[in-house]
């Protein structure tokens, strides 16, 4: 019987897909650092497959009993170990999900005891951020960072420029948009974008406006055909995603980046996040807040 | 001399303010991870100053070095040993590190080894993500949920509620547009916003193009004192910021939100990814791409 049952058992694996393995965040703050690390972790494993699930808001030992309860219905169903990002603060609830029967990875059990050493400091332990001044503060600068970045956007109605970071250049859906709201949301940087037109690619020039701030100007570039697939997305046909329009531009606005010294990062390839990171690692602007 | 030289130096601790120690957060990628790793541990350690640092794409053995060097200086200039946040893939490049002056913590030291046993396979040590058509699928649901934001704030123009994931709901400044953003930047998640008016307290009823997709509806409140400080940024003086208007639209978008049982979340004392997060978590939205 036994034997018979595992005959059963290997051609049911083999005629079903391959199960995929379940991948949980857990938090007791919102689960975007748990989601970062453990995102950063998983894409070390190619070819293997995840549910992923976000739990946030795990701060009673209730809640972190609910959430062991999801953890081993997703092995028992998946039939296979999940695996548990977590930042958990409250040394009781980590204690509650490691009986859970997931690979229980937290940063807390691991980082915590190195720093307290370190800084001869008991850590607060406390689940989330003191919500003080310095919170809101940061909040209010987020969004003001995020109606500069709305009014200033595609060579905006305020060009507000004396008081941008940074100031984004390139052809229309090159990505200055998302990278500035990105910058705005994450970092409360001012950060202003002008499109560049037929007109300055007719003219060799910039207009007047974007020359006085010369040194906040930073470039956005793109492949041609990444281009194109982008521009085909808002309009299919025409002009505008045209091979021809799209590599005359492309090459135009190469030249101004070279005649006006302006440094510019080719977004082909990269993440809006990658795109901000590389902008404020080459020109230096300062974080106004950090997340 | 000794015991001199120990009262001077006691003399001039006294005296000059408390050193700040410094925190880097390194990667071979944006730092987002390290940052958001490396904050939710420092929070947790009151009344320590940190300068906060982050060293992106350290992804050759040279820039390892660099980086290195540069802990080394802030431990000579803090006189305070730097706090190291990574995450480094290649173990050339934290190997590396860990000859610095700084307290090195790496999330792939202590992470990739369980992660290896469990999943039974090496894992790539690649630097950064492979970046092949699931990153560029995910950039574009990015982009169009920003584009949708965009033209869905404020009432906006398109009202195209039928493509919305969720409809925020609120007075003026109480967080919709920041949250909106953040939602499609970070989650490709589509979220349009309606600002409640004195049209719709007036009448006690919400628009019919809002009632149609009455599930997709969820609310943002604030107080009124946190609410008046942020409209005051705005405009200083009026009616707008004032005491009585403040509390009148607040009090009138409650009896809105319990009469067409529209969830909601008080936006006083949370971040946006926090509030953001209790959208999701609350309304069971499904994230379009994760981070």
């Amino acid at each position: 019987m036994q034997r018979l049952a595992n005959v059963e058992d290997h051609a049911r694996r083999i005629l079903t897909p391959m199960n995929e393995r379940t991948a949980f965040f857990l938090s007791d703050q919102t689960g975007v650092t748990a989601e970062t690390l453990g995102h950063s972790l998983l894409v070390q494993f190619d070819g293997q497959n995840f549910r992923q699930v976000t739990l946030p808001f795990i701060d009673t030992e209730d809640k972190a009993r609910e959430a062991v309860k999801k953890i081993n219905a997703a092995s028992a169903e998946d039939e296979l170990r999940p695996i548990v990002f977590s930042t958990l603060v409250q040394p009781e609830c980590r204690q509650i999900l490691k009986e859970s029967q997931g690979l229980h990875l937290d940063i807390f059990d691991v980082f915590l005891d190195p720093l307290e050493v370190e800084l001869e400091q008991t850590p607060a332990h406390a689940s989330g951020r003191a919500h003080g001044m310095s919170d809101i503060d940061a909040y209010m600068k987020r969004i003001e960072a995020t109606n500069f970045a709305l009014a200033n956007d595609d060579g905006g109605i305020s060009r507000n420029y004396e008081m941008a970071d940074v100031i984004l250049v390139g052809v229309s859906r090159s990505g200055k948009t998302p990278t500035c709201l990105y910058l705005a949301l994450q970092y409360g940087v001012y950060a202003a974008n002008y499109p560049l037109t037929e007109e300055d690619f007719e003219s060799g020039q910039l207009p007047d406006f974007l020359k006085e701030h010369k040194h906040k100007l930073f470039g956005l570039t793109i492949t041609p055909d990444r281009l194109r697939q982008i521009r085909k997305e808002r309009r299919p046909v025409g002009k505008y995603s045209s091979a021809q329009q799209v590599r005359y531009e492309l090459r135009e606005s190469a030249k101004l980046f070279k005649k006006f010294g302006i440094p510019y990062v080719d977004t082909t390839e990269f993440s809006i996040e990658e795109i901000s990171s590389r902008i404020l690692d080459s020109t230096g602007v300062d974080r106004r807040v950090r997340p």
